[in-house]
Protein backbone atom coordinates (compact mmCIF):
# COMPACT_ATOMS: atom_id res chain seq x y z
CA UNK A 1 0.00 0.00 0.00
CA UNK A 2 2.56 2.29 1.01
CA UNK A 3 5.29 1.77 -2.10
CA UNK A 4 1.81 2.17 -4.19
CA UNK A 5 0.92 5.66 -2.53
CA UNK A 6 4.81 6.52 -3.24
CA UNK A 7 4.90 5.76 -7.03
CA UNK A 8 1.75 7.87 -7.17
CA UNK A 9 2.74 10.68 -5.23
CA UNK A 10 -0.15 10.46 -2.95
CA UNK A 11 0.57 12.81 0.02
CA UNK A 12 -0.21 10.54 3.76
CA UNK A 13 0.60 10.70 7.41
CA UNK A 14 1.16 7.18 8.74
CA UNK A 15 -0.71 6.40 11.85
CA UNK A 16 0.53 3.22 13.64
CA UNK A 17 -2.19 0.82 14.68
CA UNK A 18 -1.68 -2.33 16.34
CA UNK A 19 -4.61 -5.11 15.18
CA UNK A 20 -4.08 -7.31 17.54
CA UNK A 21 -5.22 -4.64 20.40
CA UNK A 22 -8.57 -4.81 18.67
CA UNK A 23 -9.03 -0.75 19.84
CA UNK A 24 -12.88 -0.30 19.99
CA UNK A 25 -12.24 3.11 17.74
CA UNK A 26 -10.60 0.98 15.40
CA UNK A 27 -12.97 -2.03 14.86
CA UNK A 28 -15.53 0.76 14.16
CA UNK A 29 -13.64 1.74 10.93
CA UNK A 30 -12.61 -1.57 9.90
CA UNK A 31 -15.31 -4.29 11.34
CA UNK A 32 -12.26 -6.55 9.64
CA UNK A 33 -9.97 -5.29 12.05
CA UNK A 34 -7.00 -5.40 9.79
CA UNK A 35 -4.97 -2.68 8.41
CA UNK A 36 -4.43 -0.64 5.84
CA UNK A 37 -7.21 1.91 6.42
CA UNK A 38 -7.09 5.01 5.05
CA UNK A 39 -9.29 7.71 6.19
CA UNK A 40 -9.46 10.99 3.38
CA UNK A 41 -9.03 14.61 6.06
CA UNK A 42 -11.53 16.56 4.38
CA UNK A 43 -14.25 14.13 3.62
CA UNK A 44 -13.60 11.55 6.76
CA UNK A 45 -14.19 9.14 4.20
CA UNK A 46 -12.58 5.75 5.15
CA UNK A 47 -11.18 3.46 2.47
CA UNK A 48 -10.37 -0.40 4.00
CA UNK A 49 -8.11 -3.16 2.56
CA UNK A 50 -5.40 -3.18 0.22
CA UNK A 51 -6.66 -4.33 -2.75
CA UNK A 52 -9.91 -2.11 -2.45
CA UNK A 53 -7.42 1.01 -1.99
CA UNK A 54 -4.99 0.12 -4.83
CA UNK A 55 -7.91 0.00 -7.18
CA UNK A 56 -9.65 3.41 -5.83
CA UNK A 57 -5.99 5.15 -6.53
CA UNK A 58 -6.24 3.18 -9.62
CA UNK A 59 -9.27 4.54 -11.24
CA UNK A 60 -8.90 8.28 -9.72
CA UNK A 61 -5.44 9.15 -10.19
CA UNK A 62 -3.17 8.59 -13.82
CA UNK A 63 0.22 8.37 -12.78
CA UNK A 64 2.19 5.10 -12.27
CA UNK A 65 -0.55 2.83 -13.83
CA UNK A 66 -0.44 -0.64 -11.17
CA UNK A 67 -2.58 -2.79 -13.63
CA UNK A 68 -1.54 -1.70 -17.41
CA UNK A 69 -3.03 -3.25 -20.50
CA UNK A 70 -5.68 -4.59 -21.56
CA UNK A 71 -8.39 -6.52 -19.35
CA UNK A 72 -6.74 -9.98 -20.10
CA UNK A 73 -3.62 -8.49 -18.71
CA UNK A 74 -4.96 -7.39 -15.81
CA UNK A 75 -6.56 -10.05 -14.53
CA UNK A 76 -3.14 -11.78 -14.37
CA UNK A 77 -1.59 -8.80 -12.56
CA UNK A 78 -5.28 -9.52 -10.37
CA UNK A 79 -4.58 -13.19 -9.85
CA UNK A 80 -0.80 -12.62 -9.08
CA UNK A 81 -1.08 -10.23 -6.31
CA UNK A 82 -4.01 -12.35 -4.69
CA UNK A 83 -1.59 -15.51 -4.74
CA UNK A 84 1.09 -13.50 -2.86
CA UNK A 85 -1.08 -11.61 -0.81
CA UNK A 86 -2.74 -15.19 0.21
CA UNK A 87 -0.66 -17.70 -0.54
CA UNK A 88 2.58 -16.25 0.14
CA UNK A 89 1.51 -14.40 3.20
CA UNK A 90 -0.33 -17.35 4.69
CA UNK A 91 2.34 -19.98 3.87
CA UNK A 92 5.63 -17.70 4.42
CA UNK A 93 4.91 -14.34 6.11
CA UNK A 94 2.81 -15.08 8.38
CA UNK A 95 4.49 -17.87 10.31
CA UNK A 96 7.67 -16.11 10.20
CA UNK A 97 5.44 -12.94 11.86
CA UNK A 98 4.17 -15.07 14.36
CA UNK A 99 7.91 -16.97 15.38
CA UNK A 100 10.08 -14.50 14.84
CA UNK A 101 7.99 -11.15 15.38
CA UNK A 102 4.90 -11.87 17.68
CA UNK A 103 6.59 -14.34 20.33
CA UNK A 104 8.82 -11.87 20.69
CA UNK A 105 6.93 -8.74 21.14
CA UNK A 106 3.70 -9.65 22.50
CA UNK A 107 3.71 -13.33 23.82
CA UNK A 108 7.41 -13.23 25.05
CA UNK A 109 8.29 -16.74 23.66
CA UNK A 110 10.97 -18.36 21.98
CA UNK A 111 10.39 -19.18 18.06
CA UNK A 112 9.40 -22.60 17.16
CA UNK A 113 12.17 -23.62 14.83
CA UNK A 114 10.21 -26.82 12.95
CA UNK A 115 7.88 -23.77 11.82
CA UNK A 116 10.76 -21.59 10.82
CA UNK A 117 12.30 -24.09 8.69
CA UNK A 118 8.96 -25.00 6.96
CA UNK A 119 8.30 -21.35 6.43
CA UNK A 120 11.69 -20.93 4.78
CA UNK A 121 11.69 -24.50 2.94
CA UNK A 122 7.91 -23.11 1.42
CA UNK A 123 9.02 -19.98 0.56
CA UNK A 124 11.78 -21.24 -1.46
CA UNK A 125 9.79 -22.86 -3.59
CA UNK A 126 7.89 -19.95 -4.23
CA UNK A 127 10.66 -17.72 -5.29
CA UNK A 128 11.40 -20.89 -7.29
CA UNK A 129 7.95 -19.52 -9.22
CA UNK A 130 9.24 -16.00 -9.68
CA UNK A 131 12.12 -16.97 -11.15
CA UNK A 132 10.15 -19.06 -13.28
CA UNK A 133 7.99 -16.12 -14.20
CA UNK A 134 11.00 -13.64 -14.99
CA UNK A 135 12.69 -15.81 -17.25
CA UNK A 136 9.85 -15.43 -18.98
CA UNK A 137 8.77 -12.05 -18.75
CA UNK A 138 9.97 -8.57 -18.35
CA UNK A 139 8.10 -7.95 -14.66
CA UNK A 140 6.37 -10.52 -12.60
CA UNK A 141 2.67 -10.01 -14.41
CA UNK A 142 3.85 -9.91 -18.08
CA UNK A 143 5.57 -6.52 -19.83
CA UNK A 144 4.53 -3.72 -17.88
CA UNK A 145 5.38 -2.86 -13.77
CA UNK A 146 2.59 -3.59 -12.19
CA UNK A 147 1.11 -4.01 -8.80
CA UNK A 148 2.29 -7.96 -8.56
CA UNK A 149 5.77 -6.36 -8.70
CA UNK A 150 5.16 -4.12 -5.45
CA UNK A 151 2.95 -6.52 -3.81
CA UNK A 152 5.87 -9.56 -4.22
CA UNK A 153 8.35 -7.01 -2.82
CA UNK A 154 6.77 -5.76 -0.14
CA UNK A 155 6.18 -9.39 0.91
CA UNK A 156 9.87 -10.50 -0.29
CA UNK A 157 11.14 -7.84 2.16
CA UNK A 158 9.27 -8.80 5.12
CA UNK A 159 10.93 -12.14 4.90
CA UNK A 160 14.33 -10.74 4.13
CA UNK A 161 14.19 -8.43 7.30
CA UNK A 162 13.35 -12.10 9.61
CA UNK A 163 16.54 -13.29 7.93
CA UNK A 164 14.43 -15.80 6.14
CA UNK A 165 15.42 -15.42 2.99
CA UNK A 166 18.63 -17.43 1.03
CA UNK A 167 19.25 -15.75 -2.21
CA UNK A 168 21.70 -18.39 -3.61
CA UNK A 169 20.13 -19.84 -6.86
CA UNK A 170 17.73 -17.33 -7.26
CA UNK A 171 19.41 -15.24 -9.78
CA UNK A 172 16.68 -13.97 -11.71
CA UNK A 173 14.45 -12.91 -8.66
CA UNK A 174 17.42 -11.44 -6.84
CA UNK A 175 18.12 -9.18 -9.71
CA UNK A 176 14.18 -7.88 -10.20
CA UNK A 177 14.35 -7.31 -6.27
CA UNK A 178 17.41 -5.20 -6.45
CA UNK A 179 16.01 -3.34 -9.25
CA UNK A 180 12.47 -2.64 -6.77
CA UNK A 181 14.92 -1.73 -3.90
CA UNK A 182 16.45 0.85 -5.78
CA UNK A 183 13.23 2.92 -6.52
CA UNK A 184 12.59 5.81 -4.55
CA UNK A 185 9.37 4.52 -2.90
CA UNK A 186 11.04 1.18 -1.62
CA UNK A 187 14.01 3.56 0.33
CA UNK A 188 11.73 5.06 3.56
CA UNK A 189 10.46 1.45 3.89
CA UNK A 190 14.19 -0.42 4.20
CA UNK A 191 15.05 2.37 6.67
CA UNK A 192 12.32 1.23 9.01
CA UNK A 193 13.27 -1.11 11.71
CA UNK A 194 10.99 -3.03 14.22
CA UNK A 195 11.23 -3.01 18.13
CA UNK A 196 14.20 -5.37 18.73
CA UNK A 197 14.19 -6.81 16.01
CA UNK A 198 17.41 -6.02 13.89
CA UNK A 199 17.07 -7.06 10.07
CA UNK A 200 20.52 -9.02 8.15
CA UNK A 201 23.37 -6.66 7.26
CA UNK A 202 22.57 -6.59 3.30
CA UNK A 203 18.97 -6.05 4.04
CA UNK A 204 18.35 -2.33 2.82
CA UNK A 205 21.70 -2.46 0.45
CA UNK A 206 20.17 -2.43 -3.37
CA UNK A 207 23.36 -4.78 -4.05
CA UNK A 208 23.24 -7.69 -1.69
CA UNK B 1 -18.88 -16.69 -10.14
CA UNK B 2 -21.77 -18.64 -11.19
CA UNK B 3 -24.17 -16.03 -10.18
CA UNK B 4 -22.27 -13.43 -11.48
CA UNK B 5 -21.47 -14.86 -15.32
CA UNK B 6 -25.58 -16.01 -14.92
CA UNK B 7 -27.03 -12.59 -14.24
CA UNK B 8 -24.31 -11.26 -17.24
CA UNK B 9 -25.95 -13.67 -19.61
CA UNK B 10 -21.96 -15.07 -20.40
CA UNK B 11 -22.22 -18.63 -21.74
CA UNK B 12 -20.04 -21.40 -20.03
CA UNK B 13 -20.14 -25.06 -19.56
CA UNK B 14 -19.07 -26.27 -16.11
CA UNK B 15 -16.08 -28.77 -15.63
CA UNK B 16 -15.95 -30.16 -12.28
CA UNK B 17 -12.45 -29.93 -10.27
CA UNK B 18 -12.08 -31.52 -6.79
CA UNK B 19 -9.06 -29.19 -5.66
CA UNK B 20 -8.13 -31.74 -2.74
CA UNK B 21 -6.75 -34.19 -5.45
CA UNK B 22 -4.09 -31.71 -6.26
CA UNK B 23 -4.42 -33.31 -10.28
CA UNK B 24 -1.35 -32.05 -12.06
CA UNK B 25 -3.03 -30.41 -14.86
CA UNK B 26 -4.38 -28.60 -13.13
CA UNK B 27 -1.64 -27.23 -10.45
CA UNK B 28 0.04 -26.56 -14.11
CA UNK B 29 -3.12 -24.24 -14.80
CA UNK B 30 -3.44 -22.56 -11.47
CA UNK B 31 -0.44 -22.64 -9.43
CA UNK B 32 -2.64 -21.61 -6.17
CA UNK B 33 -4.45 -25.13 -7.38
CA UNK B 34 -8.22 -23.92 -6.54
CA UNK B 35 -11.08 -23.08 -8.19
CA UNK B 36 -12.77 -20.95 -9.98
CA UNK B 37 -10.92 -21.15 -13.48
CA UNK B 38 -11.57 -20.73 -16.47
CA UNK B 39 -10.71 -21.62 -19.75
CA UNK B 40 -11.84 -19.41 -22.93
CA UNK B 41 -12.34 -22.28 -25.13
CA UNK B 42 -11.21 -20.12 -28.83
CA UNK B 43 -7.90 -18.95 -27.47
CA UNK B 44 -7.19 -20.89 -24.96
CA UNK B 45 -6.38 -18.06 -22.55
CA UNK B 46 -7.03 -19.16 -19.14
CA UNK B 47 -8.53 -16.81 -15.97
CA UNK B 48 -7.97 -17.71 -12.66
CA UNK B 49 -9.19 -16.45 -9.19
CA UNK B 50 -13.07 -15.39 -8.66
CA UNK B 51 -12.19 -11.44 -8.10
CA UNK B 52 -9.91 -11.61 -11.22
CA UNK B 53 -12.55 -13.09 -13.34
CA UNK B 54 -15.64 -10.73 -11.70
CA UNK B 55 -13.07 -7.38 -12.97
CA UNK B 56 -12.49 -8.94 -16.08
CA UNK B 57 -16.36 -9.66 -17.03
CA UNK B 58 -16.72 -6.45 -15.42
CA UNK B 59 -14.19 -4.59 -18.16
CA UNK B 60 -15.48 -6.69 -20.77
CA UNK B 61 -19.27 -6.85 -20.40
CA UNK B 62 -21.86 -3.98 -20.15
CA UNK B 63 -25.00 -6.01 -18.94
CA UNK B 64 -25.17 -6.41 -15.30
CA UNK B 65 -22.72 -4.58 -13.57
CA UNK B 66 -21.52 -5.53 -10.37
CA UNK B 67 -19.36 -2.80 -9.09
CA UNK B 68 -21.74 0.32 -10.34
CA UNK B 69 -21.74 3.61 -9.16
CA UNK B 70 -18.13 6.24 -8.38
CA UNK B 71 -15.03 5.12 -7.14
CA UNK B 72 -15.69 5.32 -3.62
CA UNK B 73 -18.82 3.06 -4.29
CA UNK B 74 -16.82 0.78 -5.82
CA UNK B 75 -14.13 0.85 -2.72
CA UNK B 76 -17.05 0.12 -0.69
CA UNK B 77 -18.24 -3.16 -2.60
CA UNK B 78 -14.91 -4.35 -3.08
CA UNK B 79 -14.17 -4.31 0.86
CA UNK B 80 -17.54 -5.87 1.32
CA UNK B 81 -16.62 -8.71 -1.19
CA UNK B 82 -13.11 -9.44 0.68
CA UNK B 83 -14.35 -9.01 4.25
CA UNK B 84 -17.38 -11.80 2.84
CA UNK B 85 -15.11 -14.17 0.70
CA UNK B 86 -12.14 -14.48 3.21
CA UNK B 87 -13.46 -13.65 6.68
CA UNK B 88 -16.31 -14.70 6.77
CA UNK B 89 -15.50 -17.67 4.64
CA UNK B 90 -12.96 -18.89 7.21
CA UNK B 91 -14.70 -18.22 9.74
CA UNK B 92 -17.61 -20.25 9.14
CA UNK B 93 -18.08 -21.46 5.62
CA UNK B 94 -14.66 -23.28 5.48
CA UNK B 95 -15.19 -25.14 9.30
CA UNK B 96 -18.76 -26.17 8.44
CA UNK B 97 -17.93 -27.95 4.95
CA UNK B 98 -14.91 -28.94 6.67
CA UNK B 99 -16.98 -30.53 9.17
CA UNK B 100 -19.88 -31.59 7.21
CA UNK B 101 -18.63 -31.83 4.08
CA UNK B 102 -14.87 -33.10 3.47
CA UNK B 103 -15.09 -35.14 6.91
CA UNK B 104 -17.78 -37.21 5.52
CA UNK B 105 -16.51 -37.40 1.97
CA UNK B 106 -12.95 -37.77 1.92
CA UNK B 107 -12.13 -38.66 5.15
CA UNK B 108 -15.01 -40.54 6.55
CA UNK B 109 -14.53 -39.16 10.53
CA UNK B 110 -17.48 -37.43 12.62
CA UNK B 111 -18.03 -34.25 12.69
CA UNK B 112 -16.49 -32.28 15.90
CA UNK B 113 -19.82 -30.77 17.01
CA UNK B 114 -17.93 -28.16 19.12
CA UNK B 115 -16.36 -26.68 15.63
CA UNK B 116 -20.30 -27.18 14.36
CA UNK B 117 -21.43 -24.60 17.17
CA UNK B 118 -18.47 -22.03 17.20
CA UNK B 119 -18.74 -21.29 13.67
CA UNK B 120 -22.65 -21.32 13.50
CA UNK B 121 -22.59 -18.88 16.99
CA UNK B 122 -19.51 -16.55 14.80
CA UNK B 123 -21.86 -17.38 11.44
CA UNK B 124 -24.77 -14.96 13.71
CA UNK B 125 -22.64 -12.31 14.49
CA UNK B 126 -21.47 -12.06 10.83
CA UNK B 127 -25.41 -12.18 9.68
CA UNK B 128 -26.05 -9.59 12.48
CA UNK B 129 -23.78 -7.46 10.99
CA UNK B 130 -25.53 -7.89 7.55
CA UNK B 131 -28.69 -6.93 9.23
CA UNK B 132 -26.95 -3.67 10.49
CA UNK B 133 -25.94 -2.99 7.04
CA UNK B 134 -29.35 -3.33 5.35
CA UNK B 135 -30.86 -1.35 8.05
CA UNK B 136 -29.44 1.65 6.19
CA UNK B 137 -28.91 0.77 2.76
CA UNK B 138 -31.26 -0.54 -0.01
CA UNK B 139 -28.65 -3.38 -1.03
CA UNK B 140 -25.41 -4.19 0.84
CA UNK B 141 -22.88 -2.30 -0.54
CA UNK B 142 -25.12 0.89 -1.09
CA UNK B 143 -28.07 1.57 -3.67
CA UNK B 144 -26.87 -0.35 -6.44
CA UNK B 145 -27.24 -4.09 -6.41
CA UNK B 146 -23.65 -5.22 -6.67
CA UNK B 147 -20.97 -7.97 -6.62
CA UNK B 148 -21.34 -7.62 -2.32
CA UNK B 149 -25.38 -9.06 -2.66
CA UNK B 150 -24.37 -12.09 -4.81
CA UNK B 151 -20.51 -12.66 -2.75
CA UNK B 152 -22.63 -12.95 0.39
CA UNK B 153 -25.49 -15.41 -1.20
CA UNK B 154 -23.95 -17.32 -2.69
CA UNK B 155 -21.30 -18.00 1.13
CA UNK B 156 -25.20 -17.57 2.93
CA UNK B 157 -27.10 -20.61 0.62
CA UNK B 158 -23.74 -22.97 1.53
CA UNK B 159 -24.26 -22.32 5.46
CA UNK B 160 -28.04 -22.80 4.85
CA UNK B 161 -27.67 -26.15 2.73
CA UNK B 162 -25.79 -27.59 5.42
CA UNK B 163 -27.99 -26.78 7.98
CA UNK B 164 -26.14 -23.89 9.87
CA UNK B 165 -28.47 -20.91 9.84
CA UNK B 166 -31.24 -20.07 11.75
CA UNK B 167 -32.69 -17.20 10.73
CA UNK B 168 -34.49 -15.94 14.11
CA UNK B 169 -33.79 -12.66 14.68
CA UNK B 170 -32.47 -11.50 11.48
CA UNK B 171 -35.27 -10.35 9.31
CA UNK B 172 -33.64 -8.16 7.04
CA UNK B 173 -31.09 -10.43 5.89
CA UNK B 174 -34.15 -12.91 5.42
CA UNK B 175 -36.08 -10.49 3.17
CA UNK B 176 -32.75 -9.71 1.57
CA UNK B 177 -31.99 -13.33 0.97
CA UNK B 178 -35.28 -14.20 -0.20
CA UNK B 179 -35.02 -11.58 -3.41
CA UNK B 180 -31.40 -12.92 -4.03
CA UNK B 181 -32.90 -16.13 -4.25
CA UNK B 182 -35.99 -15.42 -6.59
CA UNK B 183 -33.41 -13.81 -9.52
CA UNK B 184 -33.09 -16.25 -12.11
CA UNK B 185 -29.59 -16.49 -12.09
CA UNK B 186 -29.75 -18.63 -8.20
CA UNK B 187 -32.81 -20.93 -9.82
CA UNK B 188 -29.92 -23.44 -11.07
CA UNK B 189 -27.48 -23.85 -7.98
CA UNK B 190 -30.80 -24.18 -5.53
CA UNK B 191 -31.48 -27.09 -7.67
CA UNK B 192 -28.00 -29.01 -7.16
CA UNK B 193 -27.49 -31.25 -4.23
CA UNK B 194 -24.11 -32.49 -2.57
CA UNK B 195 -23.59 -36.12 -2.66
CA UNK B 196 -25.01 -37.82 0.30
CA UNK B 197 -25.91 -34.98 1.62
CA UNK B 198 -29.03 -33.29 1.58
CA UNK B 199 -30.27 -29.58 2.15
CA UNK B 200 -32.94 -28.59 5.35
CA UNK B 201 -36.44 -28.68 3.34
CA UNK B 202 -36.44 -24.81 3.17
CA UNK B 203 -33.27 -24.50 1.32
CA UNK B 204 -34.44 -24.10 -2.25
CA UNK B 205 -37.26 -22.21 -1.35
CA UNK B 206 -38.08 -18.58 -1.86
CA UNK B 207 -40.40 -17.98 0.93
CA UNK B 208 -38.67 -20.20 4.28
Amino acid sequence: MRLVLGEKGIPHELVRENPWEKRDEFIDMNPAGETPVIVEVETKAVLIGSQPIVEYFEETTEKAPMLDGNARARAEVRRLVQFIDERLYGDVVAPLMHERMMKRLVSRQAPDTGALRQAMRVGNNYIDYLDYLLDNRRWLAGSSLSLADFTAAAHLSVIDYLGALDWRGHQQTKDWYSVMKSRPCFRPLLGERMENIAPPAHYDKVDF
